[in-house]
């Protein structure tokens, strides 16, 4: 049984240090990563545990800062050595971004251990990181009542096996469109769905950026928009924070069900909306939950059909 | 008055013979042009009335393929000459199409003139011609309740003015995305969609293709998908499609506001998604009302948060 002051929701995932440039602005060295991005945007809903790793390098108001958010930081390693660096570049659309440079630094040798009171956890996700990694994290928790898998085309091609092994004791999975036909080889993304609900997941999440989101499952499919946003700064961590948001209302709702899903989605695409308007958490550290749920309640109105 | 049997809904546009090549599949002087995918589209749902040109070479086969649809025919005019042809190529994403060939022929003397039956109608769709020939049919029709204007990146270049003189007697504009952005200079959608209500109609719908619409008005925005399909033939015609379904389903419901907007839009979409199953008019020739009313629940179902 879970303690009850113990996080309802465990996260796992890369922290990095980000220097990214987009047309109108560059900015070095500012907070990133999917454990980051993710934990800021479920922290609106739920106590959240962080599992992640640092290098001795990371500056102390970071973690000030999650602090301060309410980020529960049992879970978070600090290890000698730098911080895992990132730095890409967004072209002219925001649609494309290159990566300029990836060092892994500490998050070479990262093996995520679970706090005793991150074991009885009820809601799992398991942000990007290798899948073997993903499958340790998976054999330290108990009996999750829901567990979310993300991964990325680099595990796709270096470790596919593992990563269908980890999938396959999952009950979601997302990724995004192009990852979706890397995986399955369907260029249809209905094809590409029913052959990743035959690894196992229950639920199938295919992010479409600005497109928005569908949710496959054996019910059929959830179509969700993106919000839409006059203006935004930096996309960067936004399928994070969509996925953490998703799995903080999650989460808060106690289900896992459909049902409590597709809201759980309208929440996270909310969450996300906002996390995009600044650089990395700049937007999500001055939000709060009324603004979430207010926007919430315009995102239904602008999708309800009758 | 409208007369009893006089059709409810008056559409005018192109009618073309078609030659069309996709990544699969070349098919050669087939039946397409607007007003002949929106006219079919909105056959569903009310009696709905033609309005266009076709040369003295024109096909009987195809005119009797829209009379079996319940067509009315009386504003098709047949005039010396050629009829429109057009050819174009998709490349393999479907995505993007190249326009190998234009012929206006006969198109290129149209006038539209509306027979006396019409000039009641209470729902009037001026499809994508020269802003000065919708003007045209504007002038000739008494007090319709609703008109919906459809418009191209070429007028938009080259008779600026006259389209925005037309537009601003319409109650609702459609047109895609790129267009949006090229009559306003605006870059973000919601920019671009304020611009456009301020020439004058109530209701903005900006297509986006596979990434389904997006209506503006004074209340906010309606985001809706396009209906997912596994596969499809040839996407020529679906905004037609879509617009003429769209203004059936709501000369049918008698409604003008948003509520009932958004439900046609619904409709329009859920027909468009049958028309590009095929090739043409093939589909829609087969397809009947409960069909379409079964895709549009399901339809609802997908895009239903709670």
């Amino acid at each position: 049984m879970k303690k009850p002051d113990a996080p309802e929701l465990i996260i796992v995932g890369s922290i990095g240090i980000d220097t990214i440039e987009t047309p109108r602005e560059k900015r070095v060295e500012i907070l990133g990563g999917s454990v980051s991005y993710a934990c800021a945007a479920a922290s609106f809903f739920v106590k959240t545990g962080m599992v992640g790793v640092v290098g001795t390098d990371f500056p102390p108001e970071h973690r000030a800062l999650w602090e301060d958010m309410g980020i529960d930081l049992a879970g978070l390693q600090t290890a000698e050595g730098k911080t895992f660096r990132w730095s890409g570049v967004y072209e002219e659309n925001m649609d494309n971004r290159r990566t300029l440079l990836t060092e892994l630094n500490v998050f070479e040798s990262f093996s995520p251990e679970l706090p005793e009171a991150y074991r009885d956890a009820p809601y799992l996700f398991l942000g990007n990181i290798a899948p073997g990694l993903q499958l340790h994290v998976l054999e330290q928790v108990h009996s999750p009542k829901f567990v979310l898998i993300d991964t990325m085309d680099l595990w796709i091609n270096i470790a596919r096996e593992k990563l269908v092994e980890v999938v396959g004791q999952c009950d979601m999975l997302t990724l995004n469109e192009s990852e979706a036909r890397l995986f399955t080889g369907a260029h249809a993304l209905m094809d590409a769905a029913k052959a990743l609900l035959a690894m196992g997941p229950q639920f199938v999440l295919i992010k479409k950026g600005q497109s928005g989101s569908m949710l496959f499952s054996k019910n059929g499919i959830f179509l969700l928009h993106a919000f839409p946003l006059a203006d935004f700064k930096d996309p960067t961590g936004a399928g994070d924070t969509f996925a953490g948001g998703l799995m903080g209302a999650l989460a808060e709702s106690g289900g896992t069900d459909e049902k409590a899903i597709r809201l759980a989605m309208l929440y996270g695409s909310v969450t996300a909306a906002f996390g995009v308007e600044e650089f990395s958490l700049e937007r999500l550290a001055t939000l709060d939950r009324k603004q979430i749920d207010a926007r919430a309640d315009l995102f239904k109105f602008m999708c309800r059909i009758d």
